[in-house]
């Protein structure tokens, strides 16, 4: 284990529960301080969707997550450099995460897990991905079809130019189904690929932490072998990222196996989960962040999230609800309109609907991620 | 010329410019005052597009328009009611007012003076219009087919379940291009129409105005007939409806013909003209308030509205105009976010763009009609 050359950055934990691994925590950055466990909002193109930055500060989304994918696409990169950084492009005063847009542009050719197991996967190298090499991955943009290689560095540079506080090596993102040996040789080239990352990363470290991110898929062996790896690198956390199975219970087993052999003084992100169900299950095993665009998204479809569950507000039978959504919710939606008004939003076609969703959506994730917060410092979790 | 009879509602002019009809005025409602002239942003579906009634409250907007015939088909007037009536329904303590239904219906079968003008009219009775009798107009839902019968009655009963502050009476809307003997048959039967929208409106006034809407077309005889029959009935206001001509100057040349036809001592309204140029024509003529969805759609377009002309933020030149879209512009989003970040917004499809725009398109109306009230007293205009 290395220490961290981050002065900007650093992770100290308040508390660690006597029941599990689960902990609260505090993770300093140059925009300010994210208390953990906490729920990453994911705003891809420099917003989150429906709704401004402002509104998103005043709920208390402590991190928001950006796709260099998508920003270096649109506008660019060195666009939102010349604006003074993202955080000046968006105007967004708390922290922020990047990706390195590798999942991005492997998703797109492989499909997303969902995809594969249904049966929906493209060919291995498919979509607009054209080659993939020790050096990186070129691919075609989706906007202009014009060719752009993503290599560690040039991920990295973008990543400089955007200027998050948390940053995400290039990795490369194995599907599902994959050959173990082949799996093995993905393994081996990512951490090539996020080693390199590290080392642009460290020429202009620019207050910035980048987290590793730990591959291995559902194998147990591999997962170890690769946080052995990337733990004797000098990165400020790690990213949980890879197939993490395909049911909750393979992920559970793969992170149970796994979080073990990290250390203890960094903090944990799990990449692209978010649902209620999974961060039940992965607070008691460690993950500090999550991040996943399922409340925001599911908000634009009429999904209100409760502790009881789903509420879609576009069932008929919310029509003459005129009474709050969620009374006991003190988001500016539940506290100021009626779930029948909602629903008639969306009803309408209306997109006020869907901000006013969202709004609620992203004050429960707050809202939850404090009160995990509260029962694990009272060893309930 | 009668006296009003309703206790809610009243009209008082602060001051007459010297040069001009033009006039600063207050409409007292249930809800509050309109300082006028005032400009009416249009909520057809009981919320304006893109902005929640918060935020419209915020930005000082002192009276909003509903369309009856979308309320009625979805969630329907009744609906509202249960509600507790359309402020209720939607969270609103200003002004409201709503119309009849009628222009939706009649525009529905005739299309637009210049969807005519361009050869795009409708057949005289098509669209979903099934039967105009002396009785009112029966039509087909555009939500789902069920045939709805639209009397000067039915219109205002459900006016009453809405419960705006200011309610309209049924009229016919003839098309542009009319014979005018069946122009002048048409108007006949709006003043019976009107007349038994009031006796039915006066059975439970309710604290509810009712403006009478002024036809006859480009006819100035006609007008002044309008004038006559409707100012000779206990309306509380008058708005100018029907064909408005096929030019700016069209338009002039009929309401400086008409308006001194019209009581001084009432609120004058004029339906659906809400640009600029006409606004700034009309004033001089003695119009109080201006309907437009102008303003709102043009923000969700992009459009943003300035003293010196219309700002397209799609456009490629703003894409590194990291500064304030108007420097001199108060609202939230001009001092929060850039030209640059509005231009990525809509480029990159994200619907809070149109939000923003929003937001400045109605923080513009209102700032505008205060510069225009500043300038009647100054005898400027």
């Amino acid at each position: 284990m290395t220490t961290t050359l981050n002065i900007g950055f650093s992770f100290k934990t308040l508390y660690t529960s006597s029941r599990s691994r689960a902990r609260v925590g505090k993770i300093h950055t140059p925009h300010g301080t994210i208390d953990t466990p906490s729920f990453v909002g994911v705003g891809t193109n420099g917003t989150l969707k429906a709704l401004d930055s402002a509104s998103v500060e005043e709920i208390g989304l402590q991190l928001m997550f950006c796709n260099t994918y998508h920003l270096m696409l649109q506008p660019g990169s060195s666009v939102v450099k010349q604006a003074g950084g993202l955080h000046k492009f968006m105007n967004r005063s708390m922290p922020l995460i990047t990706d390195s847009g590798g999942f991005q542009v492997f998703s797109l050719a492989y499909g997303s897990v969902a995809d594969e197991l249904k049966g929906k996967s493209k060919k291995k190298v498919g979509g607009n991905v054209l080659k993939i090499t020790e050096d990186g991955v070129l691919f075609r943009s989706y906007r202009d079809g014009a060719k752009v290689l993503l290599t560690p560095e040039t991920s990295v540079q973008a990543q400089k130019e955007l200027g998050a506080d948390i940053i995400i090596p290039l990795d490369e993102l194995p599907p599902y189904h994959i050959d173990p040996k082949v799996l093995r040789a993905s393994l081996d080239r990512t951490h090539r690929w996020e080693e390199r990352s590290l080392i642009e990363h460290l020429k202009n470290p620019n207050q910035q932490a980048m987290y590793a991110v730990i591959h291995g898929g559902v194998d147990p062996q591999l997962r170890k072998l690769s946080c052995n790896t990337l733990a004797a690198l000098s990165f400020d956390g790690f990213a949980i990222g890879g197939s993490m199975g395909k049911t909750k219970q393979e992920m559970q087993t793969m992170l149970s196996a796994l979080m073990p052999s990290l250390p203890i003084d960094k903090p944990n992100h799990l990449l692209g989960i978010g649902d209620l169900e999974s961060i039940d299950q992965c607070i008691p095993l460690g993950i500090d962040t999550f991040d996943s665009s399922y409340p925001t998204r599911a908000a634009r479809h009429g999904i209100l999230l409760t502790k009881s569950g789903p509420l879609n507000v576009t069932q008929g039978k919310h029509a003459l609800a005129f009474t709050s959504p969620i009374p006991s919710c003190t988001c500016s939606t539940c506290t100021r309109y009626t779930l029948g008004y909602l629903h008639h939003l969306f009803k309408a076609h209306e997109m006020v609907g869907m901000t006013l969703a969202t709004i609620h959506n992203l004050h429960f994730m707050v809202e939850l991620m404090r009160d995990y917060r509260k029962k694990i410092l009272n060893d309930e979790i």
